[in-house]
């Protein structure tokens, strides 16, 4: 942490904010500058209250220096970690991609079975389906919930592809991780940290979805939350932030891939059905992401999308997903992966 | 709803789309306009799944035109709620301008019940201070939890001041509901249905916070997931959104207010604390919040801001509380309110 | 400035950087600390391509520490600027704040006549009304040009009050600066900075806008273009920024005002016209405006809204700038301050 | 476009709204909904200014139908146009992507020419590098100017690469129109309109970079300006757009590309250094434009980008060009299309 003092703070100035630095169990170093003096902060201290220190006299801003992420962070583990999902084991984070697919809600049983069949031939790894769904009116479909879950686990009976589901509330974090095996957390949750504390708990993977405008810090620090109570298989999902465009539901910021991996060792999974809310901006996005180094996609995938009961915006065909794998698995390939 | 056909729409096509609608149960109106046909469809149900027409055949795109909320809306109540807060029923949303002001986090009894005093001393309606604190990182303090609700609860008992103190998880709500005179929902639970659904059926106020990202209609379809739930004692709260501005923690978008006050009846306070991020702004925005109509003011203020335990560089002290109070009276009665 | 090492770096990066830093004419100061070494650089030049630095090996971000303006900087003048305008030499930045009002475009010269009478009798002291037009659309109304000019120069005689009008490019410099008593730069061109540099030899006061995103650094950038090209007469004008908020034509933040406030000496002047966009909500966004601290208004103002050549939907009529003003003068009084 | 009008609207004021919509010469059309009336207006007119008609009594909104530009848009043209750049004709927009790199800045004669090699061998179509260069602070270094497209036109001369350079105000259209093969206007000039204006009498390409917070109609209506004044050559170049994401120069939404490619048939090229502002993210994002359907990429290179005047940190070296182009060109090929 640099405290950097204002040009017309005095001795007296410095000593004190030196004096609160000391307090907060870190060691100073002044630098007195041409124009200001200002306060190195040495010490291992992740999380003083630096803003508090805004408020001393004459001083002029507080900047971080440190990632505020451990666990998460490259700096602790330095190779990539591979988090194996599903009954085939598929290892997302290494040299694969795995493809995950399916529809936003479950509506019922053999739309599932059916669309299931379709994404196992289609290539993917996952079928996706939520059963709790949070929606933002009160008056839309709420999802399936109990019943939805068993309906996804009959359809990895038959097919052997991985359920990955969303969990929305503390209350029922038990059931999705009895049933799923991937647990997703939607971007709206990124923030509920009693939830990401339950998750913790809970010894399967989890999908973070990345917060609807949240920085990248505060995304590994979601993720930091859930390995931090205990679970270290975190998938970092990016699925588009809100901007003022106005062509999107969401901006799709495929920089985020190479910017975390810089930062951290956890794979990185795109969802361009949420990243951009039509239909057919999808497969050109899905190739995008992997070209970029993404390690897996979600995508929503609907046998009728015009019938959805919701995203049927942004949900594409069975052969859509076909033809998307296709291309997407040429890509992988220029850049040595597999599929 | 009005669906926009490409202009190489055939009537194959705008007959597909009526046919989509029907089932909807909407009734079609079709316009053949100079460059392209337009479907109006008419009909009061508010939440069919629209974008699932987007994907038929050469549909353009799919306009909304009813607002999504009901009870939140003016259209239902015509005339602005007023809702009794704390042992001294101050009526908000009426013609009184109320401040409730307090830190951030309940740090331990003395620091509460000398800040309630000076609170009090000031002219404010409420005592605000978090016993439950959703923090960014898991390594920063966490609130003191039950122990927070009774350290709140004796400072109302000693001030009268009405307690305002968030919940932040579903098996918090009955402990809080028991302490607090307002239960507030955080920015980052302002889409966690569960909760807003759970708050539904407690019988106090509950102030509604602003989401870090959220649009006024899913603020105020936030609102209605608590008011179908049964409970309508909604408090909104603007507490500003992340923006590319650098120089404040969150834009505080004070247009919100006229735009709030034209699209519904509930009461609307305004939180400069969080709004800007920087104390030596809140007075200045307390100001111009008051000038723009908001019916109270949510203000962090600290005994002693360079060692708050959280958000110390956004606190105000009590006399910078007691100052801004004064001024904004001022202004409060050019506008003919009084606080 | 500030170099922030890798967690990796060896001492030969830490010397490759300090000879990069000795190389831009700074002195290094190495602090090693607990997790990573740092290099402070001292030095009074502003100016370095900091950027550059970040491709030397293991540099993981360098931080900088100096405002890059100076000249519109309270560092180098401490006093508040008052600049007077137009023929009654109204010292805009004093205690006094003033109104400036009229027509998007003008349109002809009996609307522009009728408006300025009505504006001047209202209590405003400038008129705005565009000649050169900026249009998003090439088929929009371009403005009458330089039949404007003398359109708005024929009320000033009438009225005394002060005439501000945009210059759009390079080449209309001079006829502006000829007719108009503040020349205004739009939000488009807030960075045309061969525009800003021959605005820096009229001798006129220059009314500049914060481009539609930019920070408040680039803002005060473009006003040290101008003072550095040789004309200190600089008015900063807030008139909102782009975000995702869909219910207004721009988010207007009003914590712009105590923050430059903080950041330069020039005054200040809000436009909740565009800054909002709609005008049900200017004559709040006016009164928070005021009361937040601005030195003036700037307001879009027609005989007949509906028939706008252009912005209808954001000006308001001349009754309601006559009660505007009454309640700007109010919380302007209450701040000690008058119209 | 489509006038809603509010619940409360009486006969008379969807009377006066129906005069209005023919006074600007549209039929009404209208629907009496469930809740409310809705007039549609028809008509070929696109710049009636609607938005006057919001203050018009009772009316709720105005929301458009037609896009706001027409030569730009794939309606008028609806295959896709190839425009010709530099002295061996390379058809950009076509099956081929063409990659352009470069310095930001033309530092000297050497380092031109030495780039110019480099570039011309790792496969690159064109030269760029920046003569006149607009800078956000007046103490940056400017730009060589007229010696500077002296420079470049040599290097042209010796390697057969376009020249593709910035043109920043009306006053050196002319200069740079007679060096450059490809002008450019820069973000901050998109809608610079009388340059726009100037640039439609040039018979060279152009190309158009989208503003640093543009929508895609603001985008393509500044096309259009370029169009309408007689210069149908126009490139479209995404660039990235502002938003609040802390570890990008600019977040780079690529969803820009599929959505340009179904409105206009003009050709698309991304710009990664601009778009990311780092260098070690320029490799990846350069291969996802490719993979998302982008024409060409517009790359900043330098020799030693530690010491680059400008723009340093997101400059890559000739060898990172060679082997981000190398990767790039397996990717068009898994899309059918050759670099």
């Amino acid at each position: 942490m640099i405290v950097v003092m204002k040009p017309e703070a005095s001795n007296e100035d410095v000593k004190h904010v030196v004096n609160l630095v000391n307090d907060f169990g870190l060691k100073e170093n002044i630098i007195y500058g041409t124009d200001r003096t200002v306060i190195a902060c040495i010490g291992d201290k992740r999380h003083v209250e630096k803003g508090a220190i805004e408020n001393a006299g004459n001083v002029e801003k507080v900047v971080p220096i440190l990632a505020p992420y451990k666990l998460a962070s490259r700096e602790v583990v330095k190779e990539k970690t591979a988090i194996e999902i599903g009954p085939e084991k598929f290892p997302l984070g290494g040299n694969r991609v795995g493809v995950i697919a399916g529809p936003c809600a479950v509506e019922d049983l053999d739309q599932v079975l059916k669309t299931a069949e379709k994404v196992k031939e289609a290539g993917c790894i996952g079928l996706r389906g939520g059963a709790f769904k949070p929606r933002t009116s009160p008056y839309s479909f709420q999802g399936l919930k109990y019943e939805g879950l068993e309906i996804l686990a009959k359809a990895r009976e038959e097919t052997g592809l991985a359920v990955v589901t969303e969990v929305v509330s503390l209350d029922n974090v038990e059931a999705v991780a009895e049933f799923a095996d991937v647990l997703q957390v939607g971007a709206r949750n990124m923030q509920h940290y009693p939830l990401l504390e339950a998750l913790g708990k809970v010894n399967k993977p989890i999908l973070l979805k990345r917060g609807l405008c949240s920085r990248l810090d505060e995304f590994l620090l979601a993720a930091e939350y859930i390995i931090n109570a205990g679970n270290k298989q975190v998938i970092l999902c990016e699925r588009g932030i809100r901007t003022y465009e106005e062509y999107v539901r969401n901006t799709l910021p495929l920089a985020s891939i190479p910017a975390l991996n810089e930062r951290t060792h956890l794979p990185i999974v795109v969802d361009p059905s949420h990243g951009t809310g039509h239909s057919y901006m999808v497969p050109a996005m899905c190739r995008a992401a992997v070209a970029a180094g993404a390690d897996g996609l979600l995508v929503e995938c609907h046998l009728d999308p015009e019938h959805a009961l919701s995203d049927g915006a942004q949900s594409i065909t069975p052969e859509g997903l076909t033809e998307m794998v296709k291309s997407v698995t040429k890509i992988a390939e220029t850049l040595g992966r597999t599929l």
